[in-house]
């Protein structure tokens, strides 16, 4: 609205909010001695930023999606135990580049597709889940999650855990997938109270292991509380 | 009720739920690819799983009972930080068997027990105290925090961790117990705002230690809001 | 009021009770195996200790004050992930003592301080920040964060972790000040959703960069949701 385009022209480096009390800003020529502190590369002059306390992969989904569109690299990729009380992660997330243009540009196509990468995120008072599926993964769900690039990836995320080890083991029956990666409490995670399992392959194969997992977690999460409802509109 | 009836009918892995938003879960045959990312013995076909936003020591407690009444292993516990936003974990516990039959046991044991090992979480709207005692260890509590098995084992647990420092002292002074460990915001926890005693001992002495270190702390527990009241009834 | 007198009737360790629901203790006489458990040095024979649910930085610079107007060590300071599900730390922060007196003594102005050090803590529905700032770094801020004896040392703080990126970037372009650290939620934080810049130098310098910090912090929070209010009453 109008305070948004004011702050717009006060502070140079707001972008704009959306979803997830999620942030997009830029810094049009990083000072050095931040730079050093946070160990980036001398040849990007600016920073693309996405923060966020609710959600890791709508971002990381969103911000894969900003590389293929922008030419931009994803330099950091740091996940908090957030979700303002819930069982998940928060995000920051910063993007390279040699124009501030670019870093820009980077920016508003992330905030633009959290509305959709949010569509898989189902809630309710007991906990959440998460799905997500791109047909091509790029260069940031390769630095998250070692995702082979051009390939379909998919996420399965359940919490508590417990619902997520399930939804695993529905998922990785479902079709013909690569694991790529099994995350938990301990291990892989920022101590969130999620398991998930991460794979690639042939596109139908990972949607259909999506859609099995998604259909089991629904029920089991729905036996701790209400029926768990999209954040936004489903997109697989 | 029915709508749990329902869902057991409907999804297979489903046991049952219970206070802390606690699930309890069965795969009767867990897939291959699975069980190599979680690191699991191949003897083990089923697993038992107990996830839980809130709690760790309930759970914990209940598991040992569960594997002293079943032939299971407990082969995972991993501790979110989580309560929903409280001071302490919740858990992720994996029992492994080699017939389904005993992981469901397991769980349903587990389950059951949880409404006694509740009883002594004394929670306010500023933290929570735990207190937990068994007059015989078993393999859960020596996997977990290195319990001596057969032997009487109790914990102190204060939060914020202020408090869990006072009634560590307090216990260790109130009886001649064995130490067995302190775990503190950075050392041992899952970065929560908890202390925790682990101790060993003669059956009174362990007791005595458990109760001397409650007196002090639901009185400081208190002068940070209302009386700490049980979240179900008294065991100990 | 009249039921905490009583308290400290009861209970010899309670010091008394203020703001982030922070607790103060004393513990006299320490039990040996506690303190072999918690690596206390056998000198001091009494603890002071504060923890809270809410704040790390706001009760780090009241200990600083603590230290230097008591007989007494920092010898302990753990950061827990809490805020009671913001997006911060809580604390626990013990001083060592030869005399019970100095003990108390340090708790006893720690707690006072915590009113003053609230000041520049700014919080929404979105995040938090904070701004600390003292004209002489003393023993405590030195064993947290580094900061060079002597000389003043302030801290620019930003949640959700994106602010608090700009808000760096802007404070050290603001002043000439000598950058002695940089922590985000993977690298130097208990997984906060926070970036933190910590500085010292010329006092005049240290000001000027965190009133800078602020200005800009107060309006990207502020996109977030309502206007970030202080939580008692600015002091830089």
């Amino acid at each position: 609205g109008e305070a948004k385009l004011n702050l717009a022209n006060e502070v140079t480096e707001f972008i704009g909010t959306t979803i997830g009390d999620t942030i997009g800003l830029v810094i049009a020529n990083l000072d050095p001695k931040l730079r050093e502190m946070m160990g980036i590369d001398k040849k990007y002059r600016s920073l693309g930023i996405i923060g966020a306390r609710t959600g890791a992969g709508p971002q990381i989904y969103a911000a894969d999606e900003a590389v293929k569109a922008s030419n931009t690299e994803v330099v950091k990729i740091e996940l908090p135990r957030d979700t303002k009380g819930g069982a998940g992660h928060g995000s920051l997330i910063v993007f390279g580049a040699e124009e501030v243009s670019d870093a820009r540009r980077a920016v508003q196509v992330c905030l633009e597709e959290l509305d959709r990468t949010f569509g898989d995120v189902y809630a309710n008072e007991a906990g959440h889940l998460e799905f997500q599926y791109t047909a091509r993964a790029s260069k940031a769900l390769n630095k998250a999650f070692g995702a082979p690039e051009g390939k379909a990836f998919g996420i399965s995320v359940g919490a508590p855990a417990a619902v997520g080890v399930v939804m695993a083991d529905v998922a990785v029956k479902a079709a013909t997938i690569d694991v790529i990666g099994f995350a938990s409490p301990a291990d892989g995670t920022s101590l969130t109270n999620e398991c998930i399992l991460f794979f690639s392959g042939d596109s139908g194969a990972v949607r259909q292991a999506v859609i099995a997992a998604r259909e089991v977690g629904l029920k089991l999460l729905g036996s701790l509380g209400d029926k768990p409802e999209s954040v936004t509109k489903p997109y697989i």
